[in-house]
């Protein structure tokens, strides 16, 4: 069984703009200071890092040139510890934080290309999901993955307003867009999601409005330990039709992707 | 206003998978290769390119030390010809292009890092979007950007079975997961989406099931241009408040992504 067991404390927060001196890098400043305050904070900068976003056969070492599943072989370069050294020191810091905190402006109703390859080269297989569930003889997934037991923050900034990121926006509802990021990938994992920290309009804020919004994330983390989560479904709870589709009597007649937590709004 | 009128009778395919002689290679071979019957094809094969998909303060020219709202930025170097070349390239390809595919492995349940690197950088203010509509007084988009008139099929391979990417399945719906790239980039622009061309169980397929899976694509591409489109509603139909939130009368009560089609399933 895959087992990161955190150390008790400590965070990290994974930072993706490309500029000093903006609006993100204050919200990233104040909100590692912030945090700092109640936990050990690692930081993954990752365009002062340069990290490399491209998962290609390079991560593989000496399986670069067999063929076969890239995600498998990603695992089996894991398990060798043969990853890059990059991805094995992103993949150290995850392993030891309880919270992980992911911050980044909303590019293209998703998240830049440097942090969308960040979970592509460092949530591996071995690392982060790929064990079988004795009972269900399926990969435990959706709420048992490698990395269970952690919690998230997610921190983004969209030019748009509240209304055209929510439930009938033009833009989609936010907490829709990101559900690749949310549901799909940390949960996937076994990470829980706390509510979404959306600043909106992040590109028209004045000076005063910096300084609100700041201050907001700042007192945000300051309460987190307190919060509630509202989780997403577990896989081995029984929700879905064996592995895969959610029960007939479970929101019944709902198809839109809150039906997967666990009280749908 | 933007005019990037297309070439009549031109494609491009835009490819994102790091493996020679995977499955995906193949349907990337055979697909363009269908698609050449009846069209020019040009490629853009993301990993044989080494294309960087990193936004960066290097995108903007004179203005990379201006403090400053980046996607503006972006295009102002756009407008005054200082765009990176390889990205300059990109937006020959694309402007040209009445009909543009895009095929990737499911990552994480959403493209490939070096794919959203490719959307973040080339679909820049004042090529793809930006325009200020006259009447509605607020930027052109959705249904009405830079783009508009082009069709797009996009061609994803998922690891998964129809059941757990279906409309309730644990994954979520393919549809929605892929909502930020049909809706909020594809549209946005003025690219109508003709529906996903999908292969499930990717990493299992046996010789023959490859063999049926590439004949499908082949036909699909054969018949692409009688294909009906379900489209996503315009913004300047006048189906939202405003600008904003879809008008209480139309799907009323739902808050899926599905409510944003002009015929909502």
């Amino acid at each position: 069984m895959i087992e990161n067991p955190p150390t008790p404390g400590s965070a990290l927060w994974v930072y993706a703009h490309p500029r000093r001196g903006s609006f993100n890098d204050l919200l990233f400043q104040a909100g590692t200071e912030a945090l700092s305050a109640t936990r050990d904070v690692a930081t993954s900068d990752l365009y002062a890092q340069g990290f490399d976003p491209v998962l290609s056969t390079r991560d593989l070492g000496d399986l670069a040139d067999t063929p076969g599943n890239i995600a498998e072989q990603v695992g089996e370069a894991f398990s060798a510890g043969r990853l890059p050294d990059d991805v094995r020191a992103e993949q150290a810091k995850l392993a030891a934080a309880e919270l992980l905190v992911i911050q980044f402006p909303l590019w293209w109703y998703g998240p830049p290309a440097i942090l969308k390859g960040w979970l592509d080269r460092v949530l591996t297989a071995g690392f982060a999901y790929g064990d079988m569930d004795p009972e269900l003889g399926v990969p435990r997934r959706y709420g048992d993955g490698g990395l269970t037991g952690r919690k998230a923050l997610v921190v983004v900034t969209a030019g748009e307003d509240e209304r055209t990121i929510g439930p009938r926006g033009i833009s989609g509802d936010i907490d829709a867009l990101l559900f690749p990021l949310t549901h799909g990938t940390l949960w996937y994992t076994g990470i829980e999601t706390l509510d979404l920290h959306v600043v909106t309009d992040a590109d028209t804020l004045d000076a005063s409005a910096v300084d609100r919004e700041t201050e907001r994330l700042r007192s945000r983390i300051a309460g987190l330990s307190t919060e509630n989560v509202h989780p997403y479904r577990r896989l081995r709870d029984g929700d879905y039709q064996g592995t895969r589709a959610l029960r007939d009597d479970l929101a019944p007649g709902r198809t839109d992707l809150g039906i997967h937590r666990v009280q749908p709004g």
